[in-house]
């Protein structure tokens, strides 16, 4: 039966972001909060969520009855009716956005939310460009992957004209030759200022940033970045979107990674963490005043199945469950006691570790060949090979039940927010462990 | 209860393809088979299959058993992994493509899978071009919409660089003013050579086109007409792309369109039909020969929920419906003793009926002012008003119980796969009694 899943998985699937003979895969054949199993009935913890997406953890009871329950009434239906799972999701969703982002426009995942963000954006303002960062990632359509700022939109350019990329700040590896994290700020403001200016405010649609910048290093903006960032755009009349596919509906320990900042951006994208993905789907929360624009002016978006009813009732269910098991404040708790303390002693441990950085359970380990010169220990753009330290790391901790993520010479710490201490506590010494038994320096 | 759905429907959720205040939603509370009800008890029947999607129907009891089961060892994974759904789904799939189709890379919907589709043939071939005709849909991301050809791409212009567009044929409003089918199958063939020549075909990487042109109209090709592409594609090693989303899985009584002429593309994308939409799902179906182009080679593209374990035990659920109930002999009957007949009555029956198209359970009334003129009941590109003639027509098959969806001058009759023989009859019927009383010349 396995072996015939793998032949078949070879002969007949065709793979995301990979060589189609690289892929080894391991079938999975179930899973219960943070653990999931093979065919063989291997038990991993799962310390990446999966793809930072599984924020209530496998197969969790309440949202597999919700399912259930909602099988048994209506499970699709066209998006040009109403249904009480659509509207109800619009609402406990537009209840925590900040600010008067009000409307809920669903979609079927996180590309597709910032493809219509965008294009909300460039109608509602007239202007046809868009800022985004280096260092970014916002999806895989044509235009979510030309606004992406990393080396997966390579292989698809020429992309959607119009997009202007500016350096975020990064003091580990400032691009402003800054001190402190405070300089670094300032500079990266600065240079953003510069790059409008040339650009012409006026023409400018939206600064698309991710909150909390994800699968391109967790990083964790200055304090002060994100408001100095809503002041530009207030003065000049841009919209400021922040992508929260990977950061929102409780990976920091907040709804939104912006409250930690207590800053309220005109447009939100959401994908992931809103349900769990027990059903593809995303979104866009839109400001009272942006969604206005279209109140008598035609809406040109969407797709057949945006506002799926089960989809729209799986996010009824996480939210509620958010709420009844009280899981922000423990996800920032998880990340105050536990993560931090024990991430700063894996990094005193290990001189591979170049730098730990994060909030509430959404933290990476950039590791370095070197700490003088934070050589990464893999290159940029490069794909490693199978043999190289990193990939040997991750295969050691599978071998001893830990299923780590890991992208460049980034290696996340990202489980599932439902996750136990004492599972959490046994994951980061594995992690530990491990690590002093590979030699990044090569 | 119902009332403070529509409340908080028109406060909260932002709609698609509308202006927001003109939305005037009905509540759908729960379906079955060909039917569906709203929230006050009132029953309709489904002659669009939602948006000619919902191919098996409301609530089919296999499909909702099917994924019950699925809930309960693996609702979703990241799909680095292998699963049992992915893999049966894969294969179903395979061995129902034409010709060496056997690679199939799954997504979230219709939209991604062009994406998708297209990314791989400009990859393979390394080329930038890609043309699609005047007339026809691919989809509301921007690559996707760039591609589209019809006026819901106005909005988001410019889009993604390399679109070049052609005539299809249509010898009701030939391009080609052609006096019958033959004839306008060669002259939209030699304008289409015409534009490769001075496009260049070395710079040519795909021809994108719906195998039967689906919301612009239900387009069906003449015979000889694809075939003819595929030999051009063939000389010039262009990527023959179909786009099935639409017509794929049954809606014409053949697993793809491109079966009822025994033709095969290089890759077919789908969606809609291979689930009925039950959990979001889409894909792309790629011939051996391309996808082996990534054996060795990175394949840039992917998204979070892409083979998702829940959405692919729901098209393998499907696939086995379609085979155990015979589904596909029993829609050509459908068309050919049911629909067929009774169109040619209506048609007979209403001077507003211009011509009527289709093959299947796939088929368009073209509604016109003036049958010598032509002139469509809806121009192109305008939104129509509320009062409007077609309003006033679905309106009232919306109270006498039928509910049929409309697109400019185009009258849909695309009802789920599985509807009565009685129910066809009763639908077309109610649809030829409700034209009688509405005044199209206006
Ligand atoms: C910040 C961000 N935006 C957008 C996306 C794209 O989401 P999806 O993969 O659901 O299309 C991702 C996916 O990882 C993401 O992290
Ligand atoms: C032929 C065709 N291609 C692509 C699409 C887009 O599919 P989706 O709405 O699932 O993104 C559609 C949708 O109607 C379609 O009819």
């Amino acid at each position: 039966m396995s072996d015939s899943i793998l032949t078949n998985d070879k002969k007949f699937v065709f793979r995301s972001w990979t060589e189609q003979n690289k892929a080894n895969p391991m079938i999975i054949a179930g899973g219960n909060g943070a653990y999931f199993w093979d065919d063989k009935g291997n038990k991993y913890l799962d310390f990446s969520s999966q793809r930072i997406n599984l924020n209530l953890g496998h197969q969790h009871p309440k949202m597999i009855e919700a399912m259930k329950t909602q099988l048994d009434s209506l499970t699709t239906c066209a998006q040009i009716f109403s249904t009480e799972p659509r509207t109800n999701a619009a609402k406990l969703i537009a209840d925590r956005t900040p600010g008067d982002l009000n409307k809920v426009f669903f979609t079927n995942a996180g590309s597709d939310a910032v493809e219509h963000a965008v294009r909300i954006a460039k109608i509602s303002t007239g202007r046809s460009k868009v800022l985004t960062m280096h260092k970014s990632y916002h999806g895989a359509t044509a235009g979510s992957l030309s606004l992406t700022g990393d080396q997966r939109r390579w292989f698809s350019e020429p992309g959607i004209p119009g997009v202007v990329r500016f350096f975020g700040p990064h003091l580990y590896r400032s691009a402003f030759h800054s001190k402190n994290e405070q300089e670094e700020c300032e500079r990266a403001i600065e240079h953003l200022e510069e790059i409008i200016k040339y650009e012409n405010p006026k023409h400018i649609a939206a600064i698309l940033i991710e909150s909390i910048v994800g699968s391109n290093g967790v990083l964790v903006p200055p304090s002060g970045y994100l408001q100095k960032i809503r002041d530009i755009c207030d003065k000049h009349g841009i919209v400021m979107i922040c992508d929260e596919v990977m950061s929102g509906f409780g990976r920091t320990g907040y709804w939104f990674a912006v409250d930690f900042w207590d800053v309220c951006p005109d447009i939100i994208t959401f994908a992931k963490g809103v349900n769990s993905g027990y059903v593809p789907l995303g979104g866009v929360a839109i400001s009272e005043k942006i969604a206005g624009h279209f109140d008598d002016e035609y809406f040109p978006g969407g797709g057949t199945y945006y506002g799926h009813p089960l989809a729209c009732s799986t996010a009824v269910a996480s939210i509620n469950i958010f709420e009844s098991d009280n899981l922000l404040s423990k996800v920032r708790l998880d990340g105050e006691e536990v993560v931090y303390p024990k991430l700063q002693d894996i990094k005193n441990n290990h001189q591979c570790v170049g730098e730990i950085r994060g909030l509430g359970l959404f933290w990476v380990l950039e590791l370095v060949k070197n700490r003088e010169t934070k050589e990464p220990v893999v290159a940029y753009g490069l794909k490693k090979s199978a043999s190289c330290p990193i990939s040997e790391f991750t295969k050691e901790c599978m071998r001893k039940g830990v299923s780590v993520l890991t992208s460049g010479n980034y290696l996340f710490i990202c489980p599932p927010l439902i996750i136990e201490r004492h599972d959490l506590l046994k994951g980061l010494d594995i992690i530990d462990k491990v690590l002093f038994g590979i030699d990044f320096t090569k």
